[in-house]
């Protein structure tokens, strides 16, 4: 971790090139990697190019250099595309038989040291290594989307994975400009994406209980908590909350609280056809006046400005792209 | 609310002074209105000057002229604070038998028909109008802290609120800068809270279980998903995940894995000595080297400077901050 440059990879293999895959493609590139990606769709060079343009876009605005990119190819096979690489980030659609057939593919024809990172969301890194020939060296890497702006990636090792592919790994993430955490304990769904799952069973019912619209429910955050958790999290929102008494005094107060009948804990609600229909034509009035491109523009112009405010303040995530600055990306 | 300044009133009565009694106090003064303050603490004035200078510095920063604020008085008791108001805010602590005693004391001096709004995040608005002589006049209008800055309130009627009354508190907040959700069913905890209360189970049983440290948890909200709802809420960013597909591609996608085992649904973690204890010592170790109002003051030039680039994007909360310059706060 002290030496992201040497960390970096020159060569890398990106499998599997939807919206997270192509993002990871795009924020190697613009770090000077060069990228080698193998997905069997006729879709996937589509889709990086387009992300591809967002990120550079982005970077841009960020002002970080974007003329002396890595070079990416379109490989026949995944084992076209492994087989020099320095470093493997699989993205393939979430199902475990999926997973394991594509690593038998990438263990085939990669180098028996070099690091895989999975970007699943929620299967553990020791089912995934139970089929692995070089178990050890698979970690979970589990981005947020937009991959090339959002820093953080959530670094999960298995069983079989030794604490220096965990530093390995997380030195690769931070050499490409991102906060790579170490998540110790290995739990279904890792930390962020429990949190993530939290908040949209909730919202779900109160969308299927009619005591709230998608336009209300994302207005109350974007005015509300959402602007508090892009500069500070949760325990830091509260510990100042609790003033001068501390986490301590926060608790007291609030603590109490937790036992009445505020969440529906039990279950989650069916997706009927009603309720589908119900969020899809709630979300279609909220946001169906913009195509899907301008809203990812808007989103990056937000976070591109909200990550400068952070640097210019030296606080959270914008100390991760300063921190890059020092170690510029090309 | 079409004319926001006329429904801007002249002089309000803040009942209750803690953090966020005062913050309350703060908008409206800064908004041009007199504001007579009742809290039977010493600390309340204090309190209230060491806000009230937090919120200054913050318009000051957001472009909003400061030189011609309302005055503030500390009254003597309930009755005298009300006697004249034109609109009450009521922030004492949350217990229902307080809620009770102090809305008796308020309607034996307000005029029968000023609105009072209540701070409560939680009591239902029929709970406490059952006590009331004049019930029809309540509303919960439940903000977030900081109050003089966060723009969202959540307006929430009980069994006796009229529709005029709901119109009529939406637009006496909306001519103080915020943004009025209304809240049409009424449900314990509202929409914000029962969002926030499922993620701070899941992040108490992610720290009593190991898994994480309060300053990770906190990491990976900053640095990913906190980033995204500063600008679009949970459903307008799923929907932009979706792709083209729209909504219900991603519902197709990401549905099935609510009935996966990622949260702990069943309960919530006893506060036990031992995990206090954990709690505040992350918290220490985390934050312990700021002072309170070295993180408020932190946390709102995040906060401006957040709000000034949405602006500047004609987006999300930004567009309530300009809707606000159109109709200045003095």
């Amino acid at each position: 971790m002290n030496e992201p440059t040497a960390a970096r990879p020159q060569r890398a293999a990106v499998v599997g090139c939807g919206v997270i895959g192509a993002a990871w493609a795009s924020r190697l590139l613009l770090n000077g990697v060069d990228v080698a990606v193998s997905d069997p769709s006729p879709d996937a060079e589509q889709i990086l190019t387009e992300v591809l343009a967002n990120a550079v876009a982005a970077y841009d605005d960020l002002g970080f250099a974007t003329n002396a990119m890595g070079t990416y190819r379109m490989a026949d096979s995944i084992a076209d595309a492994v087989a020099d690489a320095q470093f493997i980030q699989e993205s393939v659609p979430e199902r475990p038989d999926m997973k394991a057939a594509v690593l038998a593919e990438i263990e085939a024809a990669a180098p028996t040291d070099t690091i895989i990172g999975s970007s699943t969301s929620g299967i553990k890194p020791s089912t995934m290594q139970a089929s692995m020939t070089n178990p050890e060296r698979l970690v979970v890497g589990h981005p947020y989307n937009p991959v090339y702006l959002l820093p953080v990636v959530e670094v999960v090792g298995g069983e079989h994975t030794t604490p220096e592919i965990i530093e390995s790994a997380q030195a690769i993430y931070t050499s490409i400009g991102m906060k790579a955490v170490h998540v110790r304990v290995e739990i279904d769904a890792f930390v962020g994406d429990r949190l993530l799952e939290a908040v949209w069973r909730e919202a779900l019912w109160l969308v299927n209980d009619g005591v709230a619209t998608t336009q209300e429910i994302d207005d109350i955050m974007t005015h509300g908590f959402g602007l508090r958790w892009a500069q500070m999290g949760l325990f830091e929102t509260y510990r100042v909350a609790g003033g001068a008494g501390g986490f301590r005094h926060f608790i007291e107060q609030f603590g109490p609280t937790l036992d009445w009948p505020w969440t529906k804990l039990m279950d989650t609600p069916d997706f009927t056809p009603e309720l589908v229909d119900k969020i899809v034509e709630q979300s279609d009035q909220q946001s169906g006046m913009y195509s899907i491109r301008d809203l990812e523009r808007t989103r990056d112009q937000n976070l591109v400005g909200i990550l400068k405010v952070l640097e210019g303040n030296e606080w959270g995530a914008g100390t991760t792209i300063a921190a890059h600055r020092l170690n510029p990306p090309l």
